[in-house]
């Protein structure tokens, strides 16, 4: 582990620079990477940003501050990467090869020569604007759209628990370096795909409560997903509904796998431990969020949790 | 109009205070009222809220801090009141008695002795914020749960166009000054009620799109109100879902009458111009959000309205 000083001055040593995210691309991998490869490239260095997966299409503003550069390599940078298996499509090629990881997750297992990671920073993308101003560059709209882009994603809206006063504070002067914070919100928060819109009602006719209302639990199959055309971006959150209920302490999400077992994920308020339910069958996690599989089909792996859960609460 | 410093010092001049909130009182007006409440209260002054209308469950914690405290009234205050009309069930006893009126609207109709307006603040919480330290008194929990749930639920959790530096910089200071902003945030937007997600489930069977998937429709009557059990509390906020569709520019929502006629309600993004479509039916409001009255039946109704947004859009 070195100092955020010394991972500016190895940055600023260097030139010829590769970013890489996580597969699965999300807000605070991108924003941190495109934020970072902009201030390098202000600073008159190439760079450029490696994307492991793909990257969906609501993100492409990130791309604007950034040259298209083509160059061989000399440095190679990771952000927001927490495992060096996170890589996906791009692991074969920089698995060590990696000179400088930086990350937030307090979970991050180390892989590269040089690792800067802060375990309690909500989003990744509040490093990168430290760091960003420890190499000597002020913030531009570009960047400033990127880091407010990470840490807005990361905290869910400012909402989550991860979001801290830094968290605020970032924004809070991203604004005023120009992030267009509204639409940022706007398309991050406030759009839903039309796949999205039909498989929330389909989710929502599968919801039913339990446990004296102190439970509800949906379910995905995969005829709902093919019906749809969802993917796996619409579906990501469906997972948060039950638990929003007024009154409800757990809630389940049952989703079907290909081999007709189903996914069990399970939210819970405090006075019920999600680890513990998914522990009986073979799971884990923590104690608000925890995941298992029980197999099929439907009715019966429904029949198993919807048992457990109640038990749990009583 | 007078300066801030001046509000502070009429109110340290001053005792035995009630504060007024709006009718619909929401997460801002009590806010408000709570924390300078108990401001007021920490200076050995005698104060309490009187809520025009009633109080939603979900903001009771907001009275924790405050003692309730018997007195007869020397000077009246109203927080985040725009009119007097807005007083609703206090109107008639209060009107033509208050001393100062506190407000961030920037369409205020003066209606107290002394005004203090800040149009471009977020939240009126924001300015009982900077009265308070100006009153000489640091927020502790109770008074930054109270700023914090203002700020939060005026900018649509840090999501609206209003939302500013400063809006985002204040809720720091209440995190420090030991708001719960997680578990407020939580109850504000991650909660919704069974009769919600009852109505929200009719609402998207309901939904339809038009003018080549540039707009969509919903429709909410009265059949579906009563057989869900869905309060106004519950219907708020389901006329922003038709906008919400990728791609989608207009957004509209039909809510049945007692007359059988419906309220429209058309949401846009910027391109198409709410005002002027909801105007051709005599109706008005801003640019991206407008409202008017469509004579039923449902099929007639809903056929007018889109019909002219698919003219506005073509």
């Amino acid at each position: 582990m070195i100092t955020l000083d010394k991972a500016a001055q190895l940055l600023l040593e260097n030139d010829d620079i590769y970013i890489l995210t996580h597969q699965f691309p999300d807000g605070d991998t991108l924003g941190s990477g495109f934020a970072l490869c902009r201030a390098l490239q202000k600073l008159q260095k190439k760079a450029r940003v490696i994307i492991s997966g793909e990257m969906p299409d609501k993100f492409l503003y990130l791309k604007n501050g950034v040259e298209e550069q083509e160059f061989s390599c000399k440095y190679v940078v990771s952000v927001d990467v927490a495992d060096i298996n996170l890589l996906g499509d791009k692991k074969e090629e920089y698995n060590g090869r990696i000179n400088l990881a930086i990350d937030h997750h307090e979970l991050h297992r180390a892989f590269a020569e040089n690792e800067y990671i802060e375990g309690d920073s909500a989003a990744n993308a509040e490093i990168i604007y430290a760091l960003i101003e420890k190499m000597g560059v002020t913030p531009d709209k570009h960047i400033a759209d990127c880091i407010f882009t990470g840490i807005c994603t990361d905290t869910g809206c400012f909402r989550y628990p991860n979001a801290s006063p830094r968290s605020f504070r970032i924004a809070a002067q991203m604004m005023e370096n120009g992030a267009n914070s509204a639409e940022i919100s706007r398309i991050m928060f406030d759009t839903k795909s039309k796949a999205r819109i039909n498989i929330e009602r389909r989710v929502l006719d599968s919801m039913e409560y339990f446990a004296d209302g102190k439970a509800s639990i949906i379910y995905i199959t995969r005829a709902m997903i093919a019906e749809t055309g969802a993917t796996e971006g619409d579906i990501d959150g469906l997972s948060a509904i039950p638990r929003q209920v007024e009154g409800v302490i757990a809630g389940v999400t049952m989703r079907e796998k290909k081999d007709g077992d189903y996914k069990i994920s399970l939210r819970t308020l405090p006075g019920c431990n999600a680890a513990n339910i998914c522990a009986l069958f073979g799971g884990g996690g923590h104690k608000a969020a925890a995941g298992c599989t029980i197999s099929g089909p439907l009715e019966q792996a429904k029949e198993k949790i919807m048992c457990a859960v109640t038990k749990a609460l009583s």
